[in-house]
């Protein structure tokens, strides 16, 4: 059977279980029940009926028809890969459709009669999802659609549903995260009081892993595992646990158990968590749960509604106050960044002379032999010979030619293609070391290029530098720096669609809240101790795209006079060479040559002594080499 | 009697009165019905109880005490101006004293007993701060405090208070206003139906103004006449008016009667609004109010609270669509600024020439014969002997040495100072002409500058055409952009309390928004034929202050192809020479330079032609002077 023949089947092995519970549509999204950045195997059900594999897109099947809506970076790949199945594409300008879009779409599909029943997965659905297709049937559609919430037809038709993932806990030691989970909790608590809350419930993955203090390799790229934990509130010193993990016994092993014993936190199962919310009491502890605070934007419908219709009551529904306490590292976290960055600099370093020296112009080249696909295996192969490798901290990006104009691109090998002697290879890839994540963009000339190629480099470089040099007050936010990456590009009527930067986690997600550098308004505010990227780019379709990515650490800005109040300053953390050879020199201005000469110093510094190879010292000297600066003039000026 | 004589007596009057009235406590705000930026004399009652007349400050009075509560730039003016007076200052750190803190101390001077009685003016207090005295006196006080709106001392012991202002109504002819009454009122119900309100409350004496096509002289510095409109909706076709304007019929002659009664516009006595709010209807029409939109944090409590207590219902609570419409000029409202401009900078040139040129290192300096409110009475002399010249826009702020870093400094005979051969005079002023408002800051070296002097300057003019060289997409936020006007003096820590831009009106308010260039948010994105100042600034308390401002237009950006969107940048309309002395070269890039070299050229083409006298010529040629490029530079980067 071909691919495209087992889907249809499943539609229709579908369409017969809708019929059997009276249902006339079903939604299928992206989601689970953590909200995090990748979602387990088990999860995927959107998958599973459609086909498509795309990281965004939500679907939506009713007796007669069946839909997807993805944003622009997966139109045409959906298209390709649902070609004969009964989905059809359908064009969405942001990542996920919105409550209007799908419920809208449903009512047009059933002429807009009243009493269709609409089934959707209160665990893979967040409660603001489910709350915003309510107040579009309610205030648009005049309710003729009923939401039924509890049936899910991949428990009863997925024949090879992947298991939930059951991979081991581990303990990551106090030396790396800095700080013990009693303080942590502590640092929790006191931002809780703001709230009228007496527990938080923490549904996502990364933020449990850094209060316990644990790690796990549950979900690709990301060294969590499946879980819930409620922590409990001491106002008034109770006695009794600190908070209840509720996980799968069996992936924690007796070392795990004795610090989770030592540190007042209590296991359950994974699945009880609903019936303690709706019973309104911890089974086990003599503990009532009064008011419980969760984010509804991230925690599933199921365990919100259980929060409500329980004999507890659903208080405060702020954000988690745990991104906030996470995003400013500890000295234990930003030594651990350092060493994390040494390693990964000597991989990176191993894996670009592979592709250089640049032959001399009129010199015949020598195809690369080499593809997409190739240099993600090779860099990871560098990457995995280092200390403490433990994986990539997300899907290489790896796009040649016009692939680098494709923000998301993820070659697969039917779009894989070899490396040509000429032309840009965009490659934005990370790792996942036992010390810190990483995060790193290179833009590599495999030739010659074109003066737009050069000229788009150069614009790029010139962004990423004067946001790196940047020096502000406290309580700036990364929305009044984003432009300082972007000025001179825009000069040229030239911008990209993304963010320019996000905080990168310690040994955990490499995307991190909740400061961002980014056009539209994020209150957050940049603080000394956290991490941050600073990635413009430039991608014109069909021909080439640019970005050059550092990931940085806000510290405090030296020679700060008492009263002139508190000044930071961004430093890089990554370190590898950025290719001066795409450059148009006269496009520089001397303090930008200046700063990537400096750049430079440090990383020669940094790398030369971890090299073991004359031939890698000797190209790491070549690449660091200082640009001369622009002769008659004195000062480099900032702007 | 002294001033403190007078002011103890008036106080004691009160005090009588309170008791006969059971009040405890009375509050003095600073605004008037119409929450403007400058208040009639009329309603000038927190100046008339303490004899302060800063333009910011709460005044409070209790049987046993009296405080005044006022930010930064008045702490001493207002110990001075009150000394020997039953005040006291409490120092502000914003420019309005909060709700909580009014209340808090009142509720403290009485030992927080229950059943005081606080009075108001309920005309003179907005709605929305009303609203949070309740909220504080609900929440944090437990309802000690009983809030009597209705009782209004001035109205009684206010023996010679000024009469409501009743300067005549003109029309601004459509060739400069652009745009005719019926239009703006298409425009505006377009807006309002985003809403339910079936009527729009305008109580702004600016807005009104601009929707009417009329002006006046009613106010300090902006020509705008007192009196309210209601915007009737015409949802249902509904024939009769198109709205009512409320005003003393004295102040409209046989002509501006015509052109209203032409447009629909019914009139009814000023007085009347609030009680044909309580009725529910527009008493002479048989028109009934049912959703009256309005905005609480400028409307004020007496008639808010009648819109609510009628039969009418007080729906939508926006702020009000006129600013959006208003912010983007029309062609004719664009040929108006440019011709005030060029009468503007013709003033201006005449002024800067009566203080150079600066006679050479070593030459003995003659003092200058003139202070700093000289400065202030010849510039304005200057200005109003110009065609179309009403007023200045503003108070001129016009701060030698020292009195620079004083933001909003306003010389007074006590402070005024004679000019000296060396230093900095900042000079920030503006014209009312008839074409167009103008606002425009030089900083002046009248002699020898010190080195931080220089430096400052040359900070703040990199900052301000960084700023002005900016490309930006369409939806850019002010918010965003304002960094570029800082990034230079951030890297010396040096930076400016004060929003870095304002939009001006067209012969209106010096202060016009929605948009802003500021670092705080601000929703508005910036669109073109929007005007906005660019207005950097650094003081140095006790020392000196350097602020560069231009007002500019926001137009597409030039060689913007289809493909790319829509670019826009900012296209200076002040004309006058930038000081280029107190620069220092080696600071600034060959961009700026090309930058300024540019807009002297501009200023010299447009002004040139204007000036009669050789002399004026003569400067204006020397002022507007290329500077050198530096060497060795080929292209001209930004940044």
């Amino acid at each position: 059977m071909t691919k495209a023949e087992i889907i249809t089947q499943r539609v229709e092995a579908l369409r017969a279980w809708m019929r059997k519970h009276q249902l006339d549509a079903y939604i299928f999204p992206s989601t689970d029940p953590h909200a995090g950045e990748y979602v387990p195997d088990h999860w995927k059900t959107r998958e599973w009926i459609t086909g498509f594999n795309g990281s965004a897109g939500t679907a939506v099947v009713t007796l007669t028809h069946a839909a997807l809506w993805t944003d622009s970076r997966y139109w045409l790949a959906a298209e390709e890969m649902m070609e004969g199945t009964p989905f059809e594409v359908v064009r969405c300008s942001r990542n996920v459709a919105t409550a209007e879009e799908l419920m809208e779409w449903i009512d047009t599909q059933h002429n807009h009669t009243a009493d269709i029943r609409v089934g959707l997965d209160a665990w893979t659905n967040t409660a603001a999802s489910v709350k915003a297709m309510y107040k579009v049937n309610d205030e648009k559609l005049c309710q003729t659609l009923e939401l039924v919430t509890d049936l899910s037809p991949a428990d009863e038709l997925w024949a090879e549903r992947p298991p939930l993932p059951s991979s081991p806990v581990t303990l990551q030691p106090l030396e790396l995260a800095g700080r013990t989970t009693a303080d942590k909790l502590k640092d929790i608590r006191r931002e809780m009081e703001r709230t009228e809350g007496d527990c938080l419930l923490v549904t996502q993955l990364d933020e449990i892993a850094w209060v316990l203090n644990l790690r796990g390799s549950d979900v690709h790229c990301t060294p969590v595992f499946v879980s819930y934990l409620l922590i409990l509130g001491k106002n008034d010193n109770r006695p009794g646990p600190e908070a209840i993990l509720y996980i799968n016994e069996n992936k924690v092993n007796d070392d795990v158990k004795g610090y989770l014993a030592d540190n007042g936190i209590l296991l359950r199962p994974y699945e009880a968590l609903r019936s303690d919310l709706l019973e309104g009491d911890a089974a086990g502890t003599d503990l009532h749960l009064s008011t419980i605070q969760l984010d509804p934007e991230v925690t599933c419908h199921a365990l919100c509604s259980a929060a409500e219709r329980g004999n507890t009551f659903c208080a405060a529904l702020e954000p988690s106050p745990i991104p906030a306490l996470r995003a400013i590292k500890n000295e234990a976290e930003i030594a651990g960044f350092r060493s994390a960055m040494l390693k990964d600099g000597v991989a990176m370093v191993k894996f670009l002379k592979t592709l250089s020296p640049l032959p001399r112009e009129g010199e015949s080249l020598a195809p690369l032999e080499i593809t997409e696909m190739g240099v993600d295996k090779l860099l990871t192969s560098l990457r995995a010979q280092q200390d403490g490798f433990r994986d990539i901290s997300f899907d290489t990006i790896a796009g040649y030619g016009a692939h680098g104009a494709i923000v998301h691109y993820e070659a697969t090998p039917e779009t894989d293609i070899p490396l040509e002697p000429h032309g840009l290879l965009l490659l934005d890839s990370g790792g996942q070391y036992v010390d810190g994540t990483t995060d790193i963009t290179r833009t590599i000339p495999l030739g010659p290029l074109t003066d737009e190629e050069r000229r788009d480099y150069t614009l790029v470089l010139k962004g990423h530098i004067r946001l790196a040099t940047a020096v502000f007050p406290a309580g700036t936010t990364g929305t009044q720096l984003d432009v300082l990456a972007r000025y001179a590009m825009w000069q040229e009527h030239k911008n990209y669609g993304h963010g320019t930067g996000h905080g990168v986690g310690s040994y955990l997600s490499v995307h991190e809240g909740p400061h961002q550098f980014r056009m539209n308004y994020v209150p957050a505010q940049l603080q000394a101790g956290m991490t941050v990227t600073i990635e413009p780019g430039i991608y014109i379709a069909g021909s080439h795209g640019v970005r050059i990515e550092n990931t940085m650490l806000i510290v405090p800005s030296s020679g700060c006079k008492p009263e002139e109040g508190t000044w930071l300053c961004l430093e890089p953390l990554t370190l590898c060479p950025i290719d001066t050879r795409p450059i148009i020199r006269e496009m520089m201005l001397p303090d930008e040559i200046a700063y990537l000469n400096k750049y430079h110093a440090r990383v020669r510094e940094a790398l030369l002594p971890r090299l073991d190879d004359e031939a890698d010292k000797a190209w790491l000297l070549e690449k660091t080499h200082p640009l001369p600066l622009p002769q008659g003039r004195g000062e480099a000026c900032a702007m």
